[in-house]
């Protein structure tokens, strides 16, 4: 018996949809930083980073206290500062008036030295704008292993906050420069969304974020650093829900290098100030609220991706077809994770036995993820390049198309309808050469 | 009340005390391939790689079939010589008379149509040895995605058998040469070690094995391809747990680039020919063997990962004071993965910092593996870094000394007994450079 030969032309086309990119479902960001509502911010050169700069930020509400919700470093390793945010917020029940961030020391490794130190800018943030202590939070980055000035950081401390902390964007800009260490640029996106009013009508509420990458980047419940803010109304234990399922589907999601640092902390602050109704559990605004948390630290995380030390493309990869989302979002971090499908990116090489080869490696809480070779299909920067088998492609082309600020491969597992991504970076001469000389 | 203050120099004699090299288990290898009795071998060119050079190679026994065990990759695309190797061992009950081993091209990720290539060659092998296909096994690595050139290797596989395979040493040392591709030096290692007569007296028996590398290495089950052949008399079911106890402490612990291939395979021949006693669990004499096997393995794991692409420095964590064997190789792994502690070693930069933080990273199964900050210790290269806190040391002195083939990284967690250890290798600039331009 001869089987009829495939039409190629069909199977290409059917091929060409099932490997299309993944339709959006957020609403679209600005690449700005947006002061919401009912926050202050200032951030001042306090001496910390040996290369100058901006690196002593404060962030504090105008009013009362924000509802918080906040993920940290799986890192067995925590930071000081990480250390004094997580039990401050357990002493507060999830409330916190001021942020202060510091970039240049990690405060890693420090001992109780190190947590004596990070206690006492805390004691200094707190006097300075008259609240409790246990009303501030901690972000910081830098260097694992050395000690904070404090003294001088004291005195910055308590200039930046009486020379008058301001409510213009422009602030809220200065820390997303602040919070840079070898971040190429700062980092911000801003969205505004229509939330329902206390009785009737629409009031437009904004959400906006900051953060810093650029390396020891690697999903773990939380990756670097990044504050988001908002003037919605939603309580402690509602806004954790929703930074829970937003960190998911974004920043654990990204990966410039495997390693997951000591001081990763996103923080979500929601000040109650916009005047709309506050959003409960169960309710469709909470739904548009979330889309919009989650569309501002999807556009961070990219940022963060594409600024990867020594980064010079944006590696996404959304996957398809997988038994669940979780297993999709698995195989799309395996993928962007790989070592030799960065380098392969860096070298515009449409090499996608290595694409099929991470993919077949990914595993999900420690088990392998479902994939059958024979039922996987992967196109790069939208070009089919296999189908269960190799099939033939314009390699010259598609390796002149890789030449972008930005490669999406997509990878349909063809199992079921679970859907996910991941975004990262090329891996470079330029990652290796930073990395060899850092601390001496 | 003021504490004495401590005693630094007594201090650091405890620490380095508690910071010294894991004592040696194992017997002195010999860096050489010493064919065991009971084997013949060849190589031959057959213009599989396009390098040139050896890249058909055939491993046969001098009589009966050996005993088998085998560990395979756990990457979910398994290349065509892993499936018919797996299904062959089951239809043979673990025994084979021939390996048939292939360079250059992986066999990988080609569909159907590969794996009928690889019984081609299966048959064409047992044709021209006289034995069933099912006592054949397969090894092979190289380019994912592209075919076999089947008639070309038929051809001089008939050659290579009918110009008659030899029983010296030189011809496992030509398989060693044959399984490289971007090795930069073929693997070998062999060991004597003397077992029990069958009625009284002692009987030397070999245990040699080749291996190669460089890249897509990574530790999950089995990693790359290793032929470990000996002439002690092991059932296929007690040569099984042999393999999976060395291979766990060995290529497991092994990992150049975080990627674990979809040619994984690692076989261990018994021919039973030294006329030493049948070895069986329980025994004294299994024990023996058994470090024998594991001496091999790990020497050829340390080749490898001396031989890591684009690598210059051999990186060996050795742990301590774990819960268990299995979280200290759990951080020793952990370290040797990071690329941020992988690039600081070519960098000569002793940012134990880096080193910290990947280890509190380490996972087994999935959960965090216990690790108290505080109870840490640190060594580089001999020189003890950290102790629970920073501590001081000749940053200077320290970076000399790490320009060295080898630079081995202590820690000891403290918390109980628990030692393991992992080899990797610096990440370098040549690294991203050979990985960049691979397949076009």
């Amino acid at each position: 018996m001869t089987l009829p030969a495939p039409d190629r032309v069909d199977r290409l086309a059917r091929l060409r949809d099932r490997l299309a990119p993944l339709p959006d479902r957020l609403p679209a960001v600005e690449l700005r930083a947006r002061l919401p509502a009912g926050f202050r911010a200032g951030a001042t050169r306090a001496g910390i980073k040996a290369s100058g700069g901006l690196d002593l930020g404060v962030l504090a509400t105008t009013g009362d206290p924000a509802s918080v919700a906040a993920t940290f470093t799986t890192n067995r390793v925590q930071a000081a500062p990480v250390r004094l945010s997580r039990s401050n917020l357990v002493a507060s029940g999830g409330r916190a008036a001021a942020v202060i961030a510091t970039s240049g020391c990690a405060n890693a490794a420090t001992g109780r030295a190190g947590e004596g130190d990070q206690v006492l800018l805390a004691e200094g943030l707190a006097a300075a704008l008259g609240v409790t202590p246990e009303l501030t939070l901690a972000l910081s980055t830098g260097l694992i292993g050395s000690r904070l000035p404090v003294e001088r950081i004291q005195a910055s401390l308590r200039d930046l906050v009486a020379g008058g902390l301001s409510t213009d964007d422009s602030s809220l800009g200065q820390l997303a420069e602040q919070l840079r260490t070898t971040d190429s640029r700062p980092k911000a996106a801003s969205v505004r969304i229509s939330l329902p009013g206390p009785e009737r009508g629409a009031i437009d509420v904004t959400v906006a974020g900051v953060a810093k990458g650029v390396g020891m980047i690697h999903p773990r419940m939380a990756t670097m650093l990044a504050l988001v803010l908002t003037d919605a109304t939603v309580e402690p234990m509602t806004l954790g829900a929703v930074l829970l399922h937003v960190v998911e589907q974004t920043w654990n999601q990204l990966t410039v290098d495997g390693d997951t640092s000591t001081n990763d902390t996103v923080f979500l602050l929601a000040s109650g100030t916009s005047g709309a109704a506050p959003l409960e559990n169960g309710a469709g605004a909470l739904e548009a609220f979330t889309r919009g948390v989650e569309a501002v630290a999807r556009s961070l995380a990219r940022q963060q991706a594409a600024d990867g030390e020594g980064a010079t493309t944006l590696l996404t990869c959304q996957v398809s077809g997988a038994a669940d989302d979780g297993q999709a979002r698995a195989v799309a971090r395996a993928v962007v994770g790989s070592s030799l499908v960065k380098a392969a990116i860096h070298g515009h090489d449409p090499n996608w036995g290595r694409i099929a080869a991470a993919a077949g490696n990914a595993t999900l809480a420690g088990e392998p993820v479902a994939l059958d070779p024979d039922r996987l299909a992967i196109a790069v920067a939208g070009v089919p390049v296999f189908d269960g088998e190799p099939i033939s492609f314009d390699r010259s082309a598609l390796s002149k198309a890789m030449a972008a600020a930005e490669v999406l491969v997509r990878a349909d597992l063809g199992l079921g309808t679970g859907t996910g991504e991941a975004f990262g970076c090329d891996l470079t001469e330029q990652y290796v050469i930073e990395n060899s000389a850092y601390s001496t």
